[in-house]
């Protein structure tokens, strides 16, 4: 119920010890462009198992807009996917993201995927020009047929992606059966009760944490976080209280949660808003996720101050939703 | 002064013979998209050379929107750039596409351009967010720093790159001195010739075909084209005309261009508005494009039908607008 | 718990005896633009009478965006004002419209309003330029105050006011006791959940009516409806099943209402998006609103026949969600 | 060749002797909102007649954007009409802004204006609702018909007015003969090129005056100024340019205006756009137009402080640009 978008380490240019973790290690400063092998496969191995031993996680997915698939050669990307394998253990189901304008690249790098024991993909359209309905449909539908043995999960992101696929379409996608899930946070609620109703009993629908209410109730599967990365607690608690239909618990947490996106000014300026994110997870302390890559190369002081702001809220949040004694107990 | 941009000429299924070349052999059906062999080297090395040899053409350039940078498989790509520095036999300087999400993947492909003897690149910036101006410009210095001995060619496209690069953003790009030209159509007349005195000496600005009157008085160095794989000869007498400052001629030629965007509607529709001119490429019968690549494939009747329409009318200007005496003789 | 917004009888040119009303009188065609007399004050008496009769009604609006105050003369309006405080006969609050470019001719309006017996008053804010959120508070501030005893309902339309104000401002826009109430269908249910926290025991929030389900459980007072006017039965089961928190009754009928915008092509296209609605009313039967003024002189095809489909479908709600028996005999 | 678009001199609350102007005087308060008599008629008559004593205007219309048709009650509005008809005295053609979201009220004010013996209107479509295109051109037929003794000036204001009038629609809106002129700004210059074909002696198209190079080449009548309010030197020179055929004067003048939207930050900005302007006339001596009326209550610094900017750089124009010698004695 609760999907973690996977993050990507870069690897930093000296060595460094991890624990403890220096706050305010990188200082913003972008890895050096030139690099051909950026990924911290060490620190992801180490951030993903204390994710899964931390608990809450019940899909990983790597390399959507948060994890930089558009930022990685392809011998990182296939790393990374590798390395994530590894960690996971089959613990928990994993898709790999490999979101690409080139739909049989797309399914070039899925193979990969699938050969080194991915579960599944997690897919945006091609969005190079935006794709007609009739055409995003035919997409999903042809990596399902290409990859048959593989689950599906639509990345939807009309913002990037460039096409809002309307609830109407999901009669259709619906029919290739290994399209098992949806990352989704555009839905008016009518709307959201429109595409459970389409979707019931074959895909999965995710949410945005801070549309776990009332989503949840309307028929959302459960939430995506990439924030879990500063530390897992408050969205465990999130999805306890829905579990639990502790509805007012549940409102205020995901009330919290919006908090964040107001710590600061411009949080959410399309230029940087996965990326300040990323650079908070590097100030919270729960695990590395390294400099920017480019394109970033030239960070506005507003991005490192709202990446100390977030990273700080989010420890009160911690604090507020501490993690349950039996899972403390667990990761100790 | 006449900038050509290089089309994909797509492998057809069965084998085919050239010329004659049969009008509407494709009926619009995609390509098989599971194919990973698409370029279709023969064709390409006939059309690049025909239109050399037609004359008007002072710089070709790859894999730009209309080219395809982003349907093609990397292998694919490399055998194109291949084959079109084979063809174009360093008649006319060669700028290979390299757009691209990831900034050390483009600088990668470039190295490649480099070694197989390309003359320059046509870049456009890392566009998955919006770019900074100030990203942007650290982008083509990390580019040009990085390819030294190569020409750059900026491919300004606000609407599929999401960032206008402000005229006063090229003081600063202009300080590298191998950033040596651009394609751009997005400037107000004022504006471009702000843009033409900050860059003078320094880059050759190209505009759009319908822009060459009254752009070409105002300072551009020439335009771009892909129409000219439909025939080039209108193309060539708006440059001709523009050089002997016969404005009321090129004026003229500007509208009869533009008109093409009229023969049918919805051209211009940002979904299909490169596609519908490569499917033309096919209809029109001076060389073949071939059939469009995956996500391409559901194509609507009024696409189909929009590609003949600009044929024909395609056709019509090159009878109003004939080749040369010379140039026929040249290529008969 | 209802809010009707007012709709506006256009005067019929020739004598026409209202029951029995027939379907498609006027076949879309517009009022003769040079009338300055083109209200209908008889019609609008006895459909006001007969929706108030007919229940469920809690609050009347008059000339929103639907209502029309943006194509009526003042002497045209001011009768409007008159015949609905008459109609009304202080069954339910009354708040007129006086939605305005101009701050001071609104004020003005409202003071006729106050003067002839309105309760409140319906208000967007000016909208030539968009306002900043400052001008936009200082503006309900000072409506409020030179109007100290009409009631204030806010009209946020972000599409036609061109600014959305923020859940934050409704801090200090409670500041003014009788800003009492707004019409908002713009905000994602954990905002809606914020703004009715910030404005809880001073304002009560209106949204459209297919948001009944869930917004009603997050804190709406009720929703809007100009849908009524064909037949106020299917709004008022709804209320009915809020009031009884028969959320799946309230879910279905919302699902229900909002088929109503996919009975034809293109309803919501901005230019039509009310104007539709008006001919649909003409079409349903339970009263007239009459042909559109100027400057819809020319109402296409499309148009035409999507009033004619909403009137149709809204009568299967009608009898799929009739009136209660109570109701009926109240208004036999 | 020059028209000039009326400003509103706001009356002040306190007596102001005019001559000599004390800059800074109302230091951005807004004028106080409950005030019904804000037109200043002496300060009207006396800026009035001073533009046309120094030459260059050949057109004077009022209240656009900038002239505030939208803040003015109908009393002041038609005191501004009388006032502004008494201070031409027939000396230039007068074209009365009555812009309106009411068709039907439009034609009532220009009744009136025609009736106290105004020249022509200067018209915006009713933009309430984006118009349909057929819509717009019969609003501008039904005008003309109903005023066949009034030249109509179409107010071309896409972003405002929420439609742009395609090219192709001024074949029909030319069938009336008193259709006579058009404000437009928003061609490119091959789109300008076919509408001066269209309109070729029929209607005069006037730019904006930083587009007289090129457009004045391409057709253009002339050019319409709100910032000779601020002393119409600069803007007489670059008339004077544009009829010697000086083509590097011009296009050297045009930079220079547009410099102006340079001087301070986000000059442009939707909210503030005109209004920055009437507030940098105050700031610049020429004359007065007084604090803005509500709902601009509330002055954001940053505007106030590049109204100052904007004042000291057009002075500065005023400079390099002086009045020809012959006009000043004129004037003197």
């Amino acid at each position: 119920m609760l999907l973690i978008e996977g993050f990507q380490p870069t690897r930093l240019q000296s060595d460094q010890s991890r624990p403890p973790f220096k706050t305010s290690l990188f200082d913003g400063k972008p890895i050096d462009h030139p690099g051909t092998d950026t990924v911290d496969t060490d620190e992801l191995t180490y951030a993903v198992d204390r994710l899964i031993r931390d608990g809450g996680v019940k899909v990983l997915t790597t390399t959507g807009s948060f994890g930089e698939f558009h930022t990685l050669l392809w011998d990182e990307h296939k790393k990374l996917i590798e390395a994530t394998v590894a960690a996971v253990k089959k613990r928990v189901p994993l898709f790999v993201g490999c979101t690409n304008l080139n739909p049989r690249e797309a399914i070039r790098q899925a193979k990969f995927a699938q050969e080194v024991g991915a579960d599944g993909l997690l897919l945006g359209v091609p969005f190079y020009y935006q794709a007609t309905v009739d055409n995003a449909v035919q997409f999903y539908h042809d990596v399902a047929e290409a990859l048959p043995k593989m689950g599906v999960m639509i990345y939807h992101n009309p913002t990037h992606h460039r096409v809002t696929i309307p609830v109407g379409a999901f009669k259709k996608i619906t029919d290739k059966p290994n399209i098992v899930g949806m990352k989704d946070s555009h839905r008016a609620p009518l709307q959201f009760v429109e595409l459970c109703n389409l979707t019931k009993g074959k895909m999965s629908i995710f949410v945005n944490q801070t549309q776990m209410f009332p989503y949840y109730q309307l028929g959302a599967a459960g939430c995506w976080s990439f924030n879990v990365w500063m530390g897992p607690s408050p969205v465990v608690a999130l999805r306890d209280a829905c579990l639990a239909q502790d509805w007012e618990a549940a409102k205020q947490i995901c009330l919290d949660l919006e908090g964040l996106n107001r710590v600061g000014p411009n949080i959410g300026n399309l230029t940087w808003r996965e990326n300040v994110f990323k650079l908070s997870v590097n100030e919270a302390g729960y695990c590395t996720a390294g400099p920017l890559r480019a394109p970033w190369r030239i960070i506005p002081q507003e991005v490192k101050d709202n990446s100390k702001k977030i990273a700080g809220y989010w420890k009160g949040l911690c604090e507020k939703y501490p993690m349950a004694a039996e899972q403390a107990r667990k990761t100790a």
